[in-house]
């Protein structure tokens, strides 16, 4: 089976590369799939669409466009690997969990210990919960036995 | 029409006595629902299954009892209010988001202007973004109107 | 049978009015719903969210906040009717149309015989095409035989 | 990512040129679809099925033909890109809009600023709205960025 | 619990009554509905629309008529008795039970032992073949079982 | 677009090969489906599952080896042409309409005029009713124009 | 909120008595609903529509009429209990629990300890595991604060 | 038709093998898909993520590491072979088939005799009943007919 795997939430380290790597260095058939990365660029995704003199429609426009994009890619994917880091509000990754539970697509989430208890909605309807990305590729190995 | 609108999110204000009380001044058709709003009582939701050894475990189990009532509520609605405020990380509240969203289950959202930006994902699937509680009774009010 | 049905479209002349006192002459056992009639009222709908200066995003309010009631009501009522009139874009109500089309949601037009071409796609996916209201009023009078 | 769009909508310009060609010189993945863009012949699509001496019905025929093919081709898209012109109702459109919106199927729109207050609805929904061909191939670079 | 049981098929014989009987003179909790059973006048559904020549569009636009009613009633039932009677080809009661076998619609058919075989992909898909109504009677007090 | 087009109905006649060679002889890029066109075959298709005394639950089980075939092929068919001669009961073909117009499947009808009146529920949900194999060439060629 | 509760599984105990008690001494609004729970007249359901002499089809008949009741009240229900008791194999309980696993209808699990491991898969998609009528009943009153 | 088959069930003989070899003797057009088998690997699929001192988490944990695999897998699965053996509970076999009855996805049921009766509610829903592996070949066969 070819699996594809969604990879939501924090941008800001390695995570992606690190379960990307993993997979490649294991053989798995695992085709990994994402938001832009690049955070600037996500920000100003809607901007060649005209300014915004009010902060609010810039960002409303830049998440549009990027809903393009992460829509039809959630869509495809048969799991998601959401990742929670320790800085910033990251509401964008829990929207990602809520939008995967009512469509009953799998998901499996990515944090450290300390956040367990925020997270908790997010985990319950989860179907693991991974603490590293050497945990997220024994999954994906597991899933992949053939 | 009888309108029944769902209120999550923050539980630490007076938010939503506030729309209650908007709506009965204004002799709104609206019925108001809600999560346990306890928050002690909401954390230990599962303690009555058993006592966990493991706060994972525990917070697990009082999020899914807590999740058979916010599920069906949910389902029922006809609209959401979801409350950020400015206290904890709230990512329940951006889970009920997504999950709206997932299931075109209209949501408008409560907050104040200094988190639009973390908030914008969220923010750009919504039908309102309100800044105070007046002016989600004046959107009630105008759905209401005869 | 209780029968729910949207009125949809033109607000500018007396049809809703019609619709509604030829099944009250006819003691129907229909309930009426539709978007708010008034122009200005609609138009408005989001101002009390906050001044825009481009007005694109005070229709893009407005809109949103008219969505929440139609969105409602579309989704209980058993039945439309959509008012093509001779003023006006009115693309508002093919765009009701078409949600209703993707629903399964039934959907007959009211219309006069000059917009027959244009209205092509929109009457193919129609259950009736009627061109007076007292036409509306026998098709509910047969939908509601004993 | 392989991104199937269809362009929805006016078909008496070349917009649909530019954003193929736009798209080929940045050497895009995406696949366009379309309906029949010949006027004549999606007018007279049913007139095989035999003679009709009521125009309507003539219409109606050849609507459900052309129904066949853009159903389809809506279904598989990834993405549509609904044009509106500054001639003729252009109903076809708005109605692809709202079964779009129906179906949780992102769209955006392409049309001039002077149609902005009767297109409100239509944009409410759409992800993003485009004044120029180039704007389209700019969403979709941005789309598809590895 | 109320049961809302629809009746299907053959409009020349007494089955419904002799169903609505059984059930009232065992005071059982079901509301029963169907399409207009005047043969005539199910014909003639769409006459007030306008006059026809062809007789194909005639039968067309009555029988559109007739969807308003009848898809309404079909939804909101919880189970469908289709009578298949000795007359007739009977057509649109097999549509009718396709269409609640794509929808998960429970639906019970009713008809003699000597059109076993051409029914058999009917019959397949059905909960329960019964042979008089006074066996329907039977499943209903069954099923309404305190 | 590659077009899946599911035949469904009519067992007896050559139609199917018809359409089949015109469709290669246009050249289309249409990939043909069918249920087991062996009467034979079709009524055994249970047989080696155990012999039946009753030749109802022959019947029964059947039809359900069959049902696994054509429920699987008209989930991935794009369009239905479903054919009714003049022989026979033909419901099975009346509930493949019914199923389809339940999914919003698109499907046309193939017939004779004579049986018009008796298919209308049918035909009023098709896209299209042709009378010859020739049409439904035509139509097949027009949907496929490039 | 009046929740509506499917009691699914065991019919040889009396739990679901000691749960409708435990609602009706805490004043629950709660509505109860179950499959018919006299064995005897659950195998014998579809006996009045003929004998049979071979007991495959007995049962498949029986169950298809026990079927009417039970997926019209599991549609209906907000939430269903499961039971699994120490007697027989129970796969009908197992049923219910895959059917609103798919169908994202909440359920939770009542059943002794030392079936954890047979029943893990049912238990993973269930909202809570309860022991005991009253840890059932605990749940119930929780979901059920004002 | 390339058709895809998920084998559920019973994972300690080798009825899997023997479907298998019958399809490649056959030379049919089918892929086989199904959970992980290995016993001892299926209970420690969750072990990587932490130990539990209480076996009702490590099971939980380990039985949702595996509904990734099979939720992905029954998803794209045509149809769904669902064994029974005559040892251990099965509860997940039946759970399975539960899951797809609510999706309509076809599955048949592989059992003896014996166990006829608990599993009248399974049958009912399914497709087909065999009692050997050679059946189960048969119907594939029958189902991948020219």
């Amino acid at each position: 089976m070819t699996l594809t795997v969604y990879l939501s939430g924090e941008i800001h380290t390695t995570w992606r590369d690190e379960i990307r790597k993993g997979a490649a260095d294991n053989e798995l058939d695992v085709k990994f799939t994402s938001p832009v990365t690049d955070h600037a660029a996500s920000d100003a995704a809607g901007d060649h669409l005209g300014a915004e003199t009010d902060s609010f429609w810039r960002d409303h426009k830049s998440s549009k466009v990027n809903a393009i994009r992460t829509k039809a890619l959630i869509q495809e994917a048969d799991l998601l690997v959401i990742r929670f880091g320790d800085k910033y509000k990251q509401w964008n990754a829990a929207f990602d969990a809520g939008y995967c539970a009512a469509l009953s697509k799998p998901y499996i989430t990515l944090h450290a210990e300390d956040i367990v208890h925020p997270l908790k909605e997010v985990d319950a309807m989860a179907l693991a919960w991974a603490r590293t990305t050497d945990q997220v590729v024994e999954i994906l190995k597991y899933v992949e036995r053939p």
